[in-house]
């Protein structure tokens, strides 16, 4: 029999109901002969409530004692499932971060893990206990407790299942799995059964809120078998694993999309050296993250200089370009909130040429203006008016034939 | 300066708005150069709510997973004191259970503290920041998370204090100190500048609801000042120190009363060796305690016994002494729910006679029934009908000269 990893989210331990519901699924893991973790996060809405809590007091808590305050979630949540597993008659333990010795940096609010010291985990498991640990929290070397920020009690799942060499790390949500597209735009979406660690990272960037991105990154490095599946059905999820040949039959396995990021362009730009650096120095001092740059030269030594940013920090970066305009003396700063990222993903890219020209014909076909585009590896972006969003996404799905993929292919 | 230990109760930090005044006071206190050490309770009615959700899982929630989420109550109120303290400039740090080493045994829901390693927290204090630290918990050798039962803040008040040497213990509550008797029964009640441990362990004991009794007890056996005040007010409450030569100038200090207890009697019982141990073994075995007994021996070898057990267990009682009743041959079980218990409380008894006989001739005065008296050294109790308690409480009150005190006596 195996080590289970499962880990549980907001919406799967939201009451006493649901909470049941897990022991239940728990239970039947556990008899079958396994032993189980479970990580749990806060029930839905508990953290964003503390959060509110804090704010009333200053719009700046100090993030050491908000952490302390945030961990109250997680520790409730493994509580009480932990009652309930006990009154159904099964040996369980609840291990809050710093009991089961998850330590991190002291970055509170984004801590990091550095170490994890499964020893007193595999002592409960081996008395056939069932382990709850509280996620996204741990401590750090003084003793402090940290947490690990947005999405962290993922982090927390898969490091714990790479510390305990777990034989998959369940992360049960609610929905049932990874799909290749948002089923919410396109009811073509279809389920996928399998997907490498890298289309999930570019999948989770580009705005599918399945999994956080650093869990995968770091289920990717220690090579952590992730099953996302749905704590409301039996039905199997999606695989996210290494690379594996077969998975190359599929050129493009995703299309996601982002409406998260606004444009910024400033327009005949002298182009000199160290115009560049005078433009996002500001901006990255500021602590804003630019994602895709694009240049148009044009005659005469000017050129038009194009950017996004988060769509939370476009008043801030278009403050401090009008600044920066006057000072290099560019002619204007032109700004749209109203854009989205649109992309296609898959490993199978890497050896199928023509896909960049495919997506390109296909969006030219219905009379989507490109704006920007960018490319890695394994994906292809392309920023367009926002209104098309839903269209391109529609085609694209479509025109890469995974419109017609059966849902076990 | 002094070190001064603050504790405070939950309706003093009920909300945010609660939270600041409490802040206000630290701050004063520490501005004026003292060291301050914090010990809260969680807000007014969060453990409750917390219970009721465990009983919501089953009537029979495991301990120990009861304590971590009931000691998530606390881990709130000093997590936003913090944030508070902070947010006005004040340095503060919160420290857990058990991060400020306050080692228990392992009784999860009425642990014991075996002990407090104060290093971690005088060293915060050479940094001049404020401590605040989550009472009612603490942490057994293995790391598990206790909770040292009702009251149990005050507790950790007063064993910080001690472990700490600090000057006084403030236990800052609802009310603005220890009086005479409830004022809300009797408007001549006057609050007592000073009152003795002992007498203080009575009162507590006898339903005056101010103080935990084993903190209390605590605070004896290391001789910490305590001082009862209100956190709504400025003016200063009433010290429960050592016995002093002054305080005898009071024969009697105090009046308490209690309607917990409730009366059950076996007439006819046969007057032989043995019998008492058949009647309250039983009633020792269900974990019922006994208060008061009396027994009232009648000719030929018969007679009655009459006790007192908590009002909560009466029902559970009667069952058992009806069995008994029928094994041992007595006559009949016989019960009474509407009873209280009036006390006269003072350390000046030890050296004047005659307390309590004049307890008897002013119930006698306004022919209210005596059934049951207990004595200690300081303290007298008559157990009356209920709807005499008022009255009885009045004109003993006024009896014992306690009308006419100056509050500053």
């Amino acid at each position: 029999m195996a080590l289970i990893l499962q880990k549980y989210g907001g919406t799967s331990v939201a009451n006493i109901e649901r909470i049941r519901k897990v022991a239940e699924r728990v239970i039947r893991v556990h008899t079958a002969g396994n032993d189980v973790v479970v990580v749990l996060s806060a029930m839905a809405g508990v953290t964003d409530g503390l959060i509110q809590l804090a704010y009333q007091i200053t719009n700046d808590p100090n993030r050491r004692e908000l952490d302390v305050l945030l961990a109250t979630g997680e520790q409730t949540t493994v509580s009480l499932l932990c009652i309930m597993l006990e009154s159904m008659g099964c040996p369980a333990i609840s291990l809050l971060g710093y009991q089961a010795e998850i330590v991190t940096n002291t970055a509170f609010g984004r801590a990091r893990i550095v170490g994890i010291h499964a020893d007193r985990i595999k002592e409960l498991l081996g008395q056939r206990k069932i382990v709850a640990v509280a996620g996204f929290q741990g401590r750090d070397e003084q003793g402090n407790i940290t947490t690990l920020g947005r999405g962290g009690s993922d982090i927390s799942a898969v490091a714990l299942a790479a510390a305990l060499k777990a034989y998959v790390c369940e992360i049960y949500t609610d929905v049932d799995g990874v799909y290749t597209t948002d089923p919410n735009l396109c009811k073509n979406a279809k389920k996928l059964q399998k997907i490498s660690y890298d289309e999930m990272l570019e999948m989770a960037s580009l705005g599918a809120n399945v999994l956080q991105i650093r869990a995968v990154e770091f289920a990717k490095k220690f090579n952590v078998p992730i099953h996302v599946r749905s704590s409301f059905m039996e039905e199997e999820g999606t695989m996210v694993v290494e690379e594996e040949e077969d998975m190359e039959r599929l050129v493009v396995s995703g299309v996601a999309y982002s409406k998260d990021e606004a444009r910024i362009t400033l327009t005949r730009v002298p182009d000199q050296p160290g115009v560049a650096s005078k433009i996002f120095t500001p901006i990255a001092e500021a602590g804003i993250v630019v994602d895709m740059i694009i240049q148009n030269t044009r005659k005469s030594g000017l050129t038009d200089l194009t950017f996004t940013v988060p769509k939370s920090d476009y008043p801030r970066a278009m403050a401090i370009q009008k600044e920066v305009a006057e000072s290099i003396g560019a002619e204007q700063v032109l700004g749209d909130e109203y854009i989205a990222k649109v992309s296609v993903i898959g490993v199978g890219m890497r050896s199928h040429s023509g896909v960049a020209c495919k997506m390109f014909t296909t969006l030219a076909r219905e009379n989507i203006n490109i704006m920007l585009i960018s490319t890695s590896e394994i994906k292809i972006s392309c920023v367009i008016e926002e209104k098309y969003t839903e269209l391109a996404v529609r085609v694209l799905h479509n025109a890469f034939g995974l419109d017609s993929i059966s849902e076990n292919f």
